[in-house]
């Protein structure tokens, strides 16, 4: 529930605003006059008269009732009593909490915060917090954080679950010459999580006003729905979304719980829904500022890059990195390479990278730019190496990468290593509103996450094969796994192929099934759960005197009700599944079968609704990707009938919300046909 | 060849020394006088009387005979002219020529690099660079680079292939706290490569006195031998080394052949050379000097971390990354941890992260840490994070920590965020000798890959098998690949187990062989070289039909000999194979066989001589390593069988040069055998 008073409060009081800017109240209270804000600001101290040269109220129930947002630094019992009169009587409409004692200490604490949350509620009033840094706007400055970055509309949005983090994000922005255009705390997200400031930005989002830079720092992700809904539809509108799910490990899990509190989440339910939400993953505050200044620049259409250097080293290291993400370097050649060559001093090379020596001037950086942009339109974009022997000011090299950077519509990415030798012209450089990175492989291991992550489209919705065969099924049984039949049944409804099967309860039969399913055969016992391992399994059998004898193995086998016979089908293994997660529904999980799995853990991860472009991506994700495409003479799997056999998946799935998990292990698959050969259905009623 | 005289010069000339700082012959003067050069500094400049201060001489010719060390910044062509009057008639031991226009510029310049050598060489000088930043040691700082780090002797020793990135390392240590006791900058390598550095800082390392880390920038490895031998010395010395090689990728490599005419090395030889040298591989500046400072502190001695923490975000990133990097972080738990969280404010945990909160205090952080220290001695090493968001001063935090640090015999790393905020207190910190990491996670990456870089014991040298066999199998044979026999005969003389072979030439043989080897067989067609593109291998045989019918079939194969027939082997698929690199000598490559070779390219190459703890660990390091141990109800491998079948491969390549390469493809181990069941040698003479 965000309220307009949040974003654009006429009124603010804090409570709690003191003299003392080492204190959160005092602190917040400065920025708030430092920054600038246009309306009225009230102090609530019972000690002062009067606080940074503003009088104060020396309780809650004096102020005028036309405050619109409270922020809130007292300890926690206190803040109840000042929230419920400010809602209650003052018409207050948006709280900030900076107070901590809730519900990360312990029970009690939880139980206060729980009370903070029935007021907000009860009044229809926003929460940020309680435990947070604040809020940051280019309205206000309502957060005790210091040094603030200087806000621009062009720079990024950026919420965040940790307040202290934020406060360490933004140094790494401005040290950088990234900047903002707003902050939000979030903090326990008692009321408002990073999923609710998403949806705000979602929903208020102005084409060319608005920044088109989103960044989130996560600690629990509650409502995953309502990520992945406003981050769509966010890309749709034109921005791009950098992202830290922190806790993943079972150590950071269990850190991240201690901290704010969140609930175990998977790493691949996390590696899903960033996938199908388009986020750019990111593991650190580093990676997510150099995610942020690359998404500065105009977006990066193609693979093939043209390095400009004059030092040789860094250059290379570059090259081997975007080699490394699968980026191009092609070879400047030709005519128009060597009339370039020739403006250069002796030595330099215009291979690519470029290296125009250490000697090398701001004119020839312009020629070198011009020459690239013009000739050799292939190049999808330029990173440009210039750091400083201390031998001279390099701020004529630095002006002219500005001049370019700004006025190519292709991206030119500063590389500027001289952090302590150059840094005063680093810094005019900032002031000329540029980033600037310092590590070139660290630039190129991130430019790589960022291309490297792609927004898909939703196919569009398909009818489920059979809804009231599934129907019918489901009610008709009982919660756990599905006998062998029913399961075949639920795939047939839902348009899975699978391979057919002859259910066997005598000798006799076998004679027969002979004249219409010719050889080799599969042969499993039916009524044990794991068939193999009670050596339940027979593979290849290829004569009638094999299958008579298997076929009396098995049945003795303890549990044994019948016996199964397929035809032993040929081609890639392929594993499929399905677990059903509370918060974040049904997870499909794809990968090779057999050891793909069990030893090298080779899945990928997938959410609802499944689109193929995005199954084809994940697909191709996977190590062992070549197998589908056919090795050491096999011919490989038909990539369409899988991804239609994942698709009938997800509609069963999201039909049929009683199925907990299922297993297709393994699909078999070749060029014509993609059937599973095994299958494992629990529901859950 | 390295002279006392480049180390302890006590007369240096700069020939080509000015008055202007933006240049290099006037900043390297520069630096030697402010550096507190104590022996006696000439210049050679044909237009001025003085320089710096100090009177000219107007050409070479006229100096005096006593300069032990020349550095040269003139044009490549009076170089040359200036070296040779040097060392002929003044005695002169030792140049650095920071003058580029070499080989680095072409064939011209490659000619008068080699000019460069032959003087040096006829008069047995040092000879550093062309094309380099020069030297910096206690004694004098030859260089043109700045600003200087202060010099240390407890900092690392540098050297570098390439002078540029120097500087810039240089800066990124000096960003962090790291000192430097030496750097020397070899250029384009002519005379004196980074592998002679290494050679003198072997040689002349003095225990208690000598710097312990030495870092290492190389575009190139010529002399691999020398490397690794040296590697190996300083570590046994107490030393860990830490390196970048840069140009491994396509493009890196097409980059660092034009930037300092590095020929291409795969990079698999520079992984299996690292691996034997115990030297921690890194890829950018930036690793290599998060590496730097990790080695500044205790060594680590096992994997439990402690993190202490006042800001809850970062501690959950750090348990992420140190987790992801095998590290464990166990619990504080008990009396002691209840003791300990009594004296902490409300709110905090030393469930591990210990998080003190935002307001933990000095006297607090010196609690935890004794406390760690004393209480849970299973703790190996602790992560302090403390930033600052902006409210009070941090000194009193970084001063307790720096005593920490100071009288700790385990590790206490300090993770200090605020770059801005507390970027006073910061330097501070630095003053004192500490070091200081900036980004957890980057922290936390690095940190793995120093604890997890060992260093191996060799193992004593063993005796080849029949060394008489071996010379007579090579010597009867010409180049090429080795008859089918004669391979296998190369095989038993090395002591490598492979299969028992029969040979059959005459379809009545087979009844006869069937009376002493069971079925099940395999048969492989003898005469053309790619047997399974011809159809010309069978598995699984199970009977004399049809072992009868397939050699039918085998011998109507064009090129076809004879028929060769194995047992089948059960068991896990392994690949061995060796090439022999110029440079390098053998590399041998081991891995799981088929798929993973083959799609995952999952192979660890190891160089001579053979360690039984190195090859364990190579072994270890593979994707599908579980597979040795058994996965799926197969019985796994013996290791110590395979690693005794590596260890003769590698004696084999060792003992017979002539061998160029070898693939035992597969060999099928299990429990009680490790046998090759196929073979090609080739021999190039």
């Amino acid at each position: 529930m965000i309220t307009k008073e949040l974003f654009e409060p006429r009124h603010i009081v804090v409570i709690g605003g003191s003299n003392d800017p080492s204190k959160p109240g005092g602190r917040v209270l400065k920025n708030l006059i430092e920054g600038g804000f246009r309306g009225v600001l009230y102090v609530v101290n019972h000690k002062e008269n009067s606080v940074q040269g503003i009088s104060c109220y020396s309780d809650v129930s004096l102020l005028p009732s036309n405050v619109d947002l409270a922020i809130i630094s007292i300890p926690s019992k206190p803040a109840i009593q000042a929230v419920k009169i400010m809602a209650k009587e003052k018409n207050c409409k948006a709280f900030i909490v900076l107070s901590a004692g809730f519900s990360e200490t312990g029970e009690e604490g939880k139980n206060l915060e729980e009370q903070l949350i029935d007021i907000c509620n009860e009044y229809q009033a926003t929460l940020i917090g309680p435990n947070c840094m604040g809020v940051l706007t280019p309205h206000y400055s309502g957060t005790f954080a210091g040094p603030l970055p200087e806000l621009s509309f062009d720079g990024c949005d950026f919420a965040t679950g940790s307040g202290a983090t934020a406060a360490f994000i933004l140094e790494n922005g401005i040290n950088m010459g990234v900047k903002f255009s707003s902050m939000y705390s979030v903090g326990n997200s008692a009321q408002t999580a990073v999923e609710d400031i998403l949806e705000y930005w979602d929903e208020t989002f102005i084409p060319n006003k608005s920044s088109k830079v989103k960044l989130l720092y996560l600690e629990k992700i509650e409502k995953p729905s309502m990520f992945l809904k406003h981050c769509q539809s966010l890309i749709k509108k034109g921005c791009r979304i950098a992202a830290i799910k922190a806790g993943t490990s079972e150590a950071g899990s269990r850190a991240a719980s201690s901290h704010t509190g969140a609930l175990a989440t998977s790493d691949s339910s996390v590696e899903a829904l960033f996938k199908k939400a388009g986020v750019i993953r990111c593991y650190s505050r580093e990676e997510l500022i150099l995610a942020a200044a690359i998404l500065q620049f105009e977006p990066l259409k193609g693979k093939n890059i043209a390095i400009i250097t004059h030092a040789g080293g860094p250059g290379v290291m570059l090259s081997d990195a975007l080699s490394k993400e699968g980026f191009s370097l092609p070879a400047l050649e030709g005519e128009k390479a060597e009339r370039l060559l020739s403006k250069l001093f002796p030595g330099s090379s215009v291979s690519n990278p470029i290296d125009f020596l250490a000697t090398g001037t701001s004119t020839q950086l312009g020629e070198i730019i011009d020459s690239i942009l013009n000739d050799f339109q292939f190049i999808d974009g330029i990173a440009v190496i210039f750091g400083s022997a201390g031998l001279f000011d390099v701020s004529e090299v630095y002006k002219v990468l500005n001049e370019k950077i700004k006025n190519s519509s292709k991206p030119i990415y500063p590389i500027l290593p001289s952090i302590i030798v150059a840094k005063k012209e680093i810094k005019h450089f900032f002031s000329l509103g540029r980033v600037a990175f310092f590590d070139e492989v660290r630039f190129g291991t991130i430019l790589g996450r960022v291309y490297n992550t792609p927004f898909f489209d939703e196919d569009e919705a398909e009818q489920i094969s059979d809804p009231i065969k599934i129907e019918e099924i489901i009610s008709k049984n009982s919660s756990g796994y599905l006998p062998q039949s029913e399961a075949i049944a639920l795939l047939d409804a839902a348009g899975i192929s699978h391979v057919s099967e002859f259910i066997i309860n005598q000798e006799s039969e076998i004679e027969e099934l002979n004249t219409k399913l010719p050889f080799p055969w599969v042969m499993k016992v039916v009524g044990p759960l794991h068939k193999s391992d009670v050596k339940g399994v027979y593979t290849n059998v290829k004569s009638l005197t094999a299958a008579i004898d298997i076929y009396n193995k098995l049945i003795c086998i303890e549990d044994a009700i019948s016996v199964l016979i397929q035809p032993m089908e040929k081609g890639v293994e392929i594993f499929l599944g399905a677990k059903r997660d509370k918060l974040f529904g049904p997870i499909i999980f794809v990968g090779l079968g057999g050891i793909f799995v069990e030893v090298l853990k080779d899945i990928s991860p997938i959410m609802l609704p499944i689109s193929t472009e995005e199954t084809l991506f994940s697909l191709k994700k996977l190590k062992g990707y070549k197998i589908f495409e056919g090795v050491r003479g096999e011919e490989g799997c038909n990539l369409e009938l899988l991804i239609d056999n994942i698709k009938a998946l997800g509609q069963l799935l999201d039909y049929a919300p009683e199925i907990s998990e299922i297993d297709l292990n393994p699909i078999i698959g070749n060029k014509n046909s993609v059937n599973a050969v095994d299958v494992r259905i629990r529901i859950t009623k």
